[in-house]
């Protein structure tokens, strides 16, 4: 079996876990209070190039919910991808830490947000209407959840019709590692210096174990969130286990490897199949996934080969590459895609 | 130093982290549907004597607020100890995730709910009236929060009142490995058998890292717990990491080797103190914390000493005994306290 | 000025605000344990040909949030359409007193839910996925939110694909009698016997002043419901001058005969208006509303002849009748519509 | 049959019942942006002697959680009296509203909040520490709960205390006119002069019918209150009924006249009492209530004269004097007390 179900069912990276375990010796005040947390802050504020305050929580979902609920009032109205994880995936996580706040879907190519659409909707929510709820907040998921990449002045864009009518605005990075390994770019250029105020920074899809994190740049919001936390049961007492992961996950530039290692095999995938026929790229992968129509009965074929992956809808497939994927495993899939995609082509003939 | 701030101060048992180390092979689904989560079920419903769902999170605080939140509606009231932890400390949580439940505290000895007086709070909501809430749930710190631990017979005794008025019943077993080693009973005894709906198991406060978990007794409550857990992000994608350190856990007895410890460490320091004359103990020893009154000036002498501690105010101070506190340890506080404690009472002489 | 901007810009019948002074006598008990509150219980189950309970509240907002939130847990997912009131105009109350449910919108014609696509919205959450929320209700506006009305045929299938799937039915009935007036069909048609599990009963916007209703079909519901309208501010003290407005609105068919007369007006302004060739009715009038795609300029022109309505974009506008509109201004309206609207036609000569 | 179980069992003042019925001609836009509604912010801000905002609702449990939820996060804390209406009587609207605010009681006498109490209980949450809550709102229900009127004074010591905490000011003002009539104040006074931020100002319980009102001092609340309102279903379509109701009134000083009243009755049956040897007064009668221990099987006596009154426990009943209550019923009261609570007394003879 080969597994291209999601970057979640994969191994940690053993640096992880070896820092995690080397965490624990000695006794540590709880609750964030330990060496190992302050430190963090440290290093999250060099990487980024600012002062930021860095808070490990559980889950993407977590970090998505209560980054949006700092953001906006519980009558406040996000914006973001119809396909976004936030709106198709989270149980309305995001409705529900904050309150009662509603999502709503923006057109976009390849899983984004369009700027030029973002303003099409403002339009429909005029200043003093009070019977829609107010604007309060825009989500981008960077990575999308395509397989594209925002580019920098796509993110900008965004961020200047949103900043124009008072909105703030929240990445979903449950794969900002891919997008800054795609983009070459530094992780503050993709942050707060295109206008974002609040990050969910992923860990768990590259190489993570227990956790991700949330990675705040406006200081105003910081210390409200910080009981937000705690009584969103996300504050460990033994936060050390989780401030260690995150430490060594951004040490020596760990995360960007693993990254550039899943977008590589997506890359080698995409190049494989280039040629196929019977094939069809929903959306540029730009970053670990590969969202593919196939030919009918071709589903079938794969995972009579052993290959494992999503069936977003009857001829819609996602495979999704971990930073573990070997080459031999990318090649077996190109030539599985070829066999039982390429064949009505051949049948052609 | 020598430190007795907190249990969640600790090291997590090497056991434990082994584990979760072991887990990192192959690949697996996400979200609990992966072969660790699976035998997890399996064991627990083992230790239990009966067919539990168990739900790994990553806090106490978590376990305690979705597991009150999935006894009782947003109107509820849940009654529990004035000095009850999710009263006291954790930011009311319970009533965030119960989206406006309350809580009602309720008197009893040594950080109890008693259930006499639970009877008698209830006849103030007497069937019929509105405008109070409606009498939901009861809520047992297991060992309270003053180190106590409730007999067999006094869960049974509030089982018994709040079953009458149709109330469940939640244990927030922080410490239930320490009552169960107390008691000498099985955690079917003291869960289930005694009348519990629920039960928030701990692990990290007695030797865990990064995950506690929600045992659910009352199947027709589990289903909608797990999307509420979902929604809440209390759902990891790599479950495996919080599931296999759940089995290492309670594997060849470790989760009641661990409690043993820690509460003998805290027998200990109790006989070591008996016969001194300043010092007065608010409850008594029955688990792995002690609460102090004591003298003035004697604080800061103890921390003199390099014994590190709670003041929960001027006067009282809190001792919790960790799984790896040495008897060396133990006698060290002992010592301390004789010094600084029994002086008032030799200058009486 | 002629006011075609809502049915809530207008008066109260005169016999509901009698009804109201006529009220004000004696000394009754609070929060609906008095007579007329009582009376209204019976009252309604009579007009419903089933028992009911009746709950007066002071806003449609109110009586939709409220309903939606007694069907559907706070993860669950409400279905409805795009178009409906409590998807654009209620500022997300539903996600609000639904603990963060979510609104899901299905297509259909003319501002209603269509039964097949609502089966096709239905797949695509199938039975025990926990990542989406959950399936829970499904709402129907009628008459729906572009001035038609669902016809029994319509609700019945609606009522079908949703209890297939064990969801439940909120019928918002803002103008609930103009659909029974215009349907001819009796309450209990509309409502229980097709499926509706709770219905919002709509006064406000029929002739009523400060309150519409809450109608329970499901008994299960009614309880809990009773203490979440006294927790949500809902419950008036002095119910009785809300009981009376109620038992007034109903009373030898004043609810029918009010809305008879707003939906003539309507239908004699779409009969004038049929010949007209510059303007194109969005859906079919069957109630007291119409939406109107007008040429360029002809608002302008309308309100330089006194119309007053309201500007849904810059072409479609929206024209609502009261009960109270008479043919004069009824033919008014055509009259403006004829001169600025005909005008390109003509011009077309 | 006389009647002094609440000030909510009685009429309408039949000026506010005409003001309602003349508000009932021509057209008016709705949702607050009426003639009526404007000029309700004129009267109001003249009443008060400074800009405010006015913000008509259905009832006082509205008024109050909505001023809270404006005052607090939903992590805050809220201080108030043990005996508050919020506390013991409004189904915990606050926690509901506030998205999981939390209530904590404070000492006092009579049903106050004492500026002492108050301090000590806040240095129980010292700033930084984030797991019990943060303190976020003080709320003073005038006149108390027991009855009582807090001075100027008590009401500016408690304001230093919390103003010195950044804590806001919530005053629960069901009974504002009573107190302020009792006063003698100003109602500026006894509200922005002494540190209130926000006012749940009572009409119901003094002649009203169908609204209480929100008055907003801190102008920075009231944008997102106005959001909040609509989103609560606490915003009549046709609002002109109810601004008209509260327009009426406060005109020519029917509120204060009313007040007056109910105050007057209440002295005279205290006067009356005053001798009575079997009968103890709870608390000083400063408003228009009597709260009195009653020997045993006095209630009985006074039931069987036909007098109607609350029992709040045994041996505690509740008398509330309406502001239509004649001298001759307040004359009957006390006849009926003095033939059963004076009888001990001759028995001692």
């Amino acid at each position: 079996m080969i597994d291209y179900r999601s970057d979640n069912t994969g191994r940690a990276a053993p640096e992880i876990l070896d820092a995690l375990v080397r965490a624990n010796s000695g006794t540590a005040l709880g609750y964030g209070a330990d060496d190992w947390t302050a430190r963090l802050q440290e290093r999250f504020s060099e990487l980024f190039e600012t002062r930021v305050r860095v808070f490990p929580v559980a889950t993407g979902t977590a970090a998505n919910a209560l980054s949006l609920a700092a953001l906006s009032p519980s009558w406040g109205l996000v914006f973001c991808s119809e396909v976004a994880h936030i709106n198709t995936a989270e149980a309305n996580a995001a409705g529900f830490f904050g309150g009662g706040l509603k999502l709503v879907p923006v057109a976009g190519r390849d899983g984004r947000v369009d700027a030029d659409e973002l303003a099409r909707a403002l339009a429909g929510f005029p200043p003093g209407q009070l019977h829609r709820g107010l604007p309060a907040a825009v989500n981008l998921t960077q990575a999308t959840d395509l397989g594209a990449v925002y580019r920098l002045d796509e993110v900008r864009a965004v961020a200047e019709v949103a900043k124009a009518r008072g909105l703030k605005l929240h990445m979903d990075g449950a794969r900002f590692a891919n997008a800054v390994a795609r983009l070459g770019c530094s992780p503050a250029e993709l942050s707060w210096r295109s206008g974002i105020d609040i990050l969910s920074f992923g860990a768990t899809k590259n190489g993570g174990a227990l956790c991700d994190a949330i990675v705040v740049f406006s200081p105003g919001i910081a210390d409200a969130l910080a009981v937000q936390l705690r009584r969103a049961g996300q504050v460990w007492s033994k936060m050390r286990f989780a401030s260690a992961q995150l430490m060594a996950y951004i040490e020596n530039g760990l995360w960007l490897r693993l990254a550039a290692q899943s977008n590589a095999a997506a890359a080698r995938v995409a190049a494989g199949i280039a040629g196929i026929a019977g094939l069809k790229l929903v959306a540029p992968v730009e970053a670990n996934e590969l969202f593919l129509e196939l030919p009918d009965g071709a589903m079938d074929g794969l995972e009579a080969d052993g290959i494992q992956f999503y069936r977003r809808s009857a001829t819609l497939a996602r495979f999704v590459c971990r930073f573990d994927v070997t080459d031999a495993e990318a090649d077996a899939l190109v030539a599985s895609l070829g066999r039982h995609c390429a064949l009505p082509a051949k049948a052609a003939e």
